[in-house]
């Protein structure tokens, strides 16, 4: 008899279920929910209360309509009986936390509370909390925290802690009015078990944690706020469940919103991104995961404990049980590509791509497949976004050079293209050099599928081969494998996330490989690439900041 | 009885006639003849011969044609009595150059040789003599010839002898054949005059000749080619005319061509540029003449003799008779803003310039202008055709730094107008710092009529106030004050240029004055840009010419 389970990936817009086949991973149905309320950055809903810029929110009740929305839809498409979902897993963005009472009742949804901007979800992309990520860091500096080194010297201020200090700091009645705090990815496992379980993965990179030392000392709590001493004891909890657990079985309100049967295993929450690595087959060290959309996210699994200078983290049991999960960022690929195709390209390319009837990005990579390596005499620094890891230094900012006047959109275009690929292989490089092998990389996301040469470019840049996953779903399709996890194989899914990953996992049979005549040009110009990063990167010219702060000074 | 001149611009597509009030300088008609066959750079007009690339030539026929059609039409148009017209003088684009036979015909007018490309007018931008160049170049060097510090270290491929040894190397029987080689802007003296007339000026500039040295040793010619040794006796004469001289009178048979009386009085040519300084108002040192178009090039009359690094050349009497003629330029300025506009500017904007009926040029000014200085963060070199004056490296490519995925093409076209002005004050302060003052900038050319952003960032930028000229056909004008030198006060005319500026050469009222406000701003980018420049430009890092090598080499 088949078993199914189902994933929930809750995006930033949107929330989707997929309904999988345990026994072959084959993804039956899938169904989206659009938040009614979406990133809330202007105002509150139902209310007058504007927001200040950097705020980013959202509604908890959203959540849940997704649930009511996309689990019953994916059941009724599949024709699937409830009782044959044996498992359900989720994942989330992170950090994205939210106050609510001890019942669970989130603080926004309570009338009292609702007209306070603090009271809401803060999205992961929230950036009002720079000024207490700023004294977090500068606190662990000067109390030499050990944790900081596992999070390449400095925490960001998208994470819990700076998020939860700035309500603190700005709200002192809505720290005091909240019984937790809690990463929504956690709410939402404890809305579908009625039980509050906190997971390893957001806590270790978003908030502190580690196995073997737990969260930050009270005293260093004390020292950034007289009020933050008790945090974890009073607000949260120090009982931090690992990746592949089941949270609990589905409680009878849950049954009720999503038509599957009360007791269903529930797994524990789980990041997006860090779901995507079993689906993508990665379950051992030395095969890198690239999740490629409007920014990169690379995942890759150690044995060994390992400091890497700019990473955004490594959390032991964080990815995969058993390993230490290392994770970098990119915080600037398809956005680059984006921001190019809106600013930079002629009506001319326009009405060509209108003409015949395709997306302006295909004729752009059309036109750049036939340049050769090296041909354009670009070469770009991809730092329109700042540069995430490795310099971690948000005040970087784009460079393109060798530009002439013979120079084509296709060929800036490329350059982008080609800089992006320079700036995964010196994540990769750092990686390597440190102790973590990384001998083969498996891309997902939304631009592998779009992008042939963007692929085949990382390859020759990185000279490793590049596979793709079958699944274009990898972070529902990974909540899924969790979801059949939890069950156990009792209930006919698995008893490890190794074994589910072996049934469950696919890769296209297409694979990019490296080409060595691309590779030998492509050596040279990471050469430049590489000079050219430290000069601007690490203090030979400091011009991009100063240009910055031209600017900010400009702007007041 | 009010007296006549009329200036003829030779331009690159076209030959322009200005007939002039001597009185006060009023332009009363003016016309235009489009080369009929233009600027000759894929085949030999009537013929299957088709040229290499970097080949740039003209049919000498075009330059008559333009005395036929452009002078009868101003007579016309003005109604002046040919009798009246007392003085002709015309100034050309150099260093343009042709072989002719004894008595003028030019190699290209006789069948036996039109098949030959090398028989044809060579135009300033023929840039097939690289190799010849940089043999003249090496030669110099070795030899420690003394003249190579007057052009900053280096001649460029567009000059005289490089394009003659070109003739030579490659065609030694069009050398053979030709009796004279001559600009030609000295040529359509002949033609006017029917006597050879050479001038000081495209002798000085782009023949290596001075007033006191004359042209290099025959020892140094013999030593690029035996049969060149004794080039200037046998193929050139050393007999070259200062600027303001009589070359003649009006021969018949032009007179014939263009309803002017015989015997009417033509000035020795000049250099199109140079035409303009004393049309600018120009007459003494410490005012710098910038004629703005697609690329800018700067004069300044200078009292003393100063080697200037990276200077295009100075001239003894090359610009006015009396001073040292310093001249320098930029090699990319309005093709800069044309190349961002034809490959960088979305279909948005280029609706919305419909739309309004403007030009898409006049959006982006009125869009940069509403920025503040340094809000964009963006910092460009004006390199996209490499650097022309004080570092000369063609090799040299463009950079933009500082964007970010807010950045908008308004804030990109700022940027390199920026960087153009930035171009301009190292070059006035490389003369300010060897001796030569600057302390005012007359502007004139295409752009300062059409981009009043531009000049008032130039000012800001440059710190000296910039005026503007009244007229927008300088050079025509400056060549019609000189042909009424030529004809003399006691035809009406004047005994020296320095009368005629005053009488006949205006300046708009509008004045651009430095913002002390932008001045401080612009302080800091400029010293910025100097860094980037010289670590650029100076070998701090070479990567902008091992890029163009990795492109030859892949073009290859």
């Amino acid at each position: 008899m088949t078993k199914y389970a189902i994933g929930v990936d809750f995006g930033t817009e949107s929330g989707r279920a997929v309904l999988v086949d345990i026994s072959n991973g084959e993804e039956i149905a899938a169904a989206v929910y659009a938040y009614s309320n979406g990133v809330i950055d202007e105002k509150i809903p139902g209310t007058q209360v504007h927001l200040e810029p950097d705020w980013a929110l959202q509604d908890p009740q959203d959540y849940i309509r997704t649930f009511q929305k996309t689990i019953p839809a994916v059941l009724q498409e599949s024709g699937v009986d409830p009782s044959d979902v044996i498992g359900v897993g989720i994942d989330f963005t992170a950090c994205t936390m939210l106050p609510v009472k001890e019942d669970g009742t989130p603080l926004s949804a309570l009338l009292e509370y609702r007209d306070n901007p603090h009271a809401w979800v803060k999205l992961w992309k929230h950036h009002a909390a720079q000024p207490e990520a700023d004294k977090i860091n500068e606190t662990a500096r000067n109390m030499g925290e050990a944790w900081l080194d596992r999070y390449g010297g400095k925490i960001s201020s998208e994470w819990f802690f700076p998020k939860l200090l700035q309500i603190l700091d700005e709200a002192p009645e809505i720290y005091a009015a909240a019984d937790r705090f809690i990463e929504a990815a956690d709410w939402v496992v404890w809305q579908l078990t009625g039980v509050e379980t906190r997971n390893s993965c957001t806590a270790g990179y978003k908030a502190i944690w580690s196995k073997g030392d737990g969260f930050p000392t009270q005293n260093f709590f004390a020292n950034l706020h007289s009020k933050f001493a008790t945090v974890i004891d009073e607000k949260m909890t120090r009982d931090i469940r690992p990746l592949g657990e089941r949270a609990g079985g589905l409680c009878k309100q849950a049954a009720q919103w999503t038509g599957l049967k009360p007791g269903t295993a529930v797994a524990v929450a789980n990041v997006d991104a860090h779901a995507a690595v079993p689906a993508c087959t990665v379950t051992e060290p030395g095969r890198m995961v690239m999740i490629m959309g409007t920014s990169t996210c690379a995942m890759v699994l150690g044995s060994e404990e390992h400091i890497i200078p700019g990473m955004c983290g490594y959390v032991e049991d964080g990815i995969m049980p058993g390993y230490f999960g290392y994770e970098a960022g990119q915080s600037c690929v398809g956005d680059h590509f984006a921001w190019f195709v809106e600013n930079c390209v002629p009506e001319s390319y326009q009405r060509e791509a209108r003409e015949r009837k395709m997306d302006l990005h295909a004729l752009l990579e059309e036109k750049a497949a036939r340049l050769k390596v090296g041909e354009s005499g670009l070469l770009a620094l991809d730092w329109w976004n700042g540069n995430r890891s490795i310099l971690v230094d948000a005040d970087l900012t784009g460079l393109l050079i060798g530009a002439t006047l013979a120079t084509k959109p296709e060929e800036i275009y490329r350059a982008l293209i080609e800089a992006t690929a320079y700036g995964a292989r010196i994540i990769i490089e750092a990686f390597q050099d440190h102790g973590v092998p990384v001998h083969e990389l498996v891309a997902c996301g939304g631009l592998p599928e779009k992008n042939k040469l963007l692929m085949q470019t990382y390859a020759d840049v990185i000279g490793l081969p590049i596979k793709v996953s079958a699944s274009q779903q990898t972070s529902a399709l990974g909540s899924a494998m969790f979801g059949a996890v939890a069950a156990g194989k009792v209930a006919g899914g698995y008893d490890s996330i190794y074994e589910a990953a072996r049934v469950m996992a696919h890769l296209k049979d297409e694979i990019y490989v490296p080409n060595p005549e691309n590779q030998r040009v492509y050596q040279s110009l990471y050469s430049e690439y590489v000079t050219l990063h430290d000069y601007f990167g690490r203090g030979g010219n400091d011009v991009m900041k100063r240009l910055k702060a031209i600017k900010a000074n400009v702007r007041k």
